[in-house]
């Protein structure tokens, strides 16, 4: 969701990629014609996803993982999309040949959410059934019918059952929506700086997104397609909340400090103090670059998840369906979606006799650490997914050849 | 600056005001015309500071205390306007007889900035030099120079030396401020909930709230008065963020939890959960009562305070001015100046070899707990001002006869 999906992969200026990239990727798009019934009532007469996938499937199609993106993600996670591409996807860190999701083992299917902005169906797309834009029309998605969406995006790629789901933040909440859900279709799960509920205070900096995009003249109750204009000023307002939310308090106090753009206050308006800057052109950035009803669709799905709500509130009992070993990882600096609330989930997949392992990470870089590369991190996630590996049989070539 | 200055002392129905109560108070006006040339180069010809009194001056002019105010206080600290009024100043859970700054020895002085929107010359006010409203033009006004203006006002009252300078969050910065600036004007110094300088966090928070206001249409680069119009968007967002940070994150939680407006979702934009309703009252509420360019000015002196900027950040240095005893009190879930703020200027001042006493108070309330009754904060509180009391000499009969 951070900034760091277009920041905190590395950069290269050569025209040779990495080493341990995936390469060059070309995104592929799946239609489906059958009515997908959502939560809320309505049905999505038909969809497109679009999705990336790295590394190869093995001929038991075993070794598929799923890779769920948080509020702002998408499916373009690793590699680049040309060789003149500077920045690779959002989670290069973490997917390729011998990174935490190692694509000398598994093949990794990522996909752009349904309602999203980046080539699946959402409120950019045209609506069959009215000829317009689907706009603020589009039916409120919630991570349930994420899962569903993806479940047929299984099917289509002919996955029984993914070796391992893998999110962070709203990522984590589609992994564990999937544990529960369909047990039998996840062979493990990875749930990263997540939570199993919002708290007060995340709906609240939520509702602040949504007020500011909201309430900006140019949103024309989302209409703003149909009037040739965008509601900037409230997505870069839901930006700049939101990107305080993603770093500690310490990262941003060693990135900025009070440090002045230039030497003198300039007892005015315009920006003085770094963060000022930093913020505005995260703001400005995403702006011009994000779609407006998305980003309120996925807030309302970020809200709304609550698993243990039907068991007035025993998360235990929610998770009784789930059978797959989980890891759940958290960051301390995290103050979105700190380790009390992963712990929250491990002491509840613990009471309902879950195998689970769960990671503190120490790290000063709040929410975003999770895109981040860290050597602790790498090292626990890298485990878990080999672990995966060797009890699915997916690393012996020996093996390979026996089953095919 | 939080919803308590409105919400946090108790209402009474009754047209008999509480026993403790300092009663119906009258605002007063004092004019000054002597000009005052301002930290940022500009010089205010004239201005009126609106203030109100509690308690009784003694013959010897030694018992007053001066009030510093927050982010979007006033003078309308303790008591009534009149006895109809249901909800008394925004600080009567610690102002009175008996109270921790008790009115039977105090002489109590609560002023509205400079800069203010409730009586104080300042943006809503009108500029002599242009005939028109000063608005935007209205120079930007800094913490020393609160101070400055406040000198005035104790000269213009014949207060040599206040018994103690007191104030919560930005109030605290000017009582530091005093302590620095006219260190033989100022005999007691109480520091609640502040800091000694914002944090890249503390400023990213406040530029979201400008960028909400100077962003809004309705705004007119701050001439929204000759447009007959008001920000009202921008302001609504910019008190909703700040909201969030007045809380703590379990005291939102322990109010509004995950609580619904009504029964169902309805999967829309519509208020659905309890927190979405009270900030969006809380907004809606402040939109319509404060002025746009006052809460810019008020940021913007929040984050250019730094008295150790000029020492290279040493705070220690900074405070060597400073000659009286000291009280910082700080509440442990306040996240907007946590403990850790006030520590800081502890350590600052024990290195200085100033006198001070430090407490952490266990309060689940936040940031606003500095509004809101409680026993140990009281406790503290009153113990050092009556011991200011007694080192003065304030509270003897006696000793009042003999003198006068």
């Amino acid at each position: 969701m951070p900034d760091s999906y277009t920041e905190a992969a590395g950069t290269h200026s050569a025209s040779t990629l990495p080493a341990d990239s995936v390469g060059v990727i070309t995104p592929e798009i799946a239609h489906f014609d059958t009515p997908l019934s959502l939560a809320c009532g309505k049905v999505l007469p038909e969809y497109d996803l679009v999705y990336e996938t790295y590394g190869t499937l093995n001929a038991e199609r075993s070794n598929a993982v799923l890779i769920c993106h948080a509020l702002s993600g998408h499916h373009h996670a690793a590699g680049y999309h040309s060789r003149d591409d500077r920045k690779p996807g959002w989670w290069d860190a973490h997917i390729g040949p011998g990174k935490s999701i190692d694509t000398n083992h598994f093949f990794v299917v990522s996909l752009n959410n349904l309602g999203g902005c980046h080539g699946s169906t959402g409120p950019l797309s045209h609506n069959p059934e009215t000829g317009r834009q689907w706009g603020p029309d589009f039916p409120m998605i919630t991570v349930s019918d994420w899962v569903e969406s993806q479940v047929r995006l299984a099917d289509y790629l002919s996955i029984e059952r993914w070796a391992a789901a893998v999110g962070g933040s709203l990522g984590g909440m589609q992994v564990l929506q999937w544990s529960l859900a369909y047990p039998e279709r996840i062979a493990n799960a990875v749930v990263i700086a997540a939570t199993p509920r919002l708290s007060a205070q995340n709906i609240a900096f939520n509702e602040v997104a949504r007020q500011a995009i909201r309430s900006d003249p140019d949103f024309h109750a989302g209409w703003y397609g149909e009037h040739d204009t965008v509601p900037k000023r409230g997505l870069k307002l839901a930006r700049m909340v939101g990107h305080i939310t993603y770093l500690s308090e310490d990262a941003m106090g060693s990135k900025f400090g009070r440090d002045l753009r230039s030497n003198d206050l300039n007892f005015g308006f315009d920006v003085e103090f770094q963060v000022e800057s930093y913020l505005r052109h995260q703001g400005d950035t995403f702006s011009t670059t994000f779609d407006a009803n998305t980003y309120l669709l996925m807030t309302k799905a970020l809200d709304y998840f609550d698993p243990a709500a039907i068991y007035g509130g025993d998360l235990s009992r929610a998770l009784a369906p789930a059978q797959c070993p989980f890891l759940v990882m958290s960051f301390t600096s995290d103050w979105r979606f700190p380790p009390s609330r992963s712990r929250e989930l491990v002491d509840a997949l613990i009471h309902a006799g879950k195998p689970v392992s769960f990671a503190s990470i120490d790290s000063p870089f709040g929410h975003d650490a999770f895109l981040l590369p860290d050597e602790r991190y790498h090292a626990m996630f890298s485990a878990f997914m080999q672990r995966a590996a060797r009890e699915l049989n997916l690393d012996t070539q020996a093996n390979k050849e026996v089953t095919s």
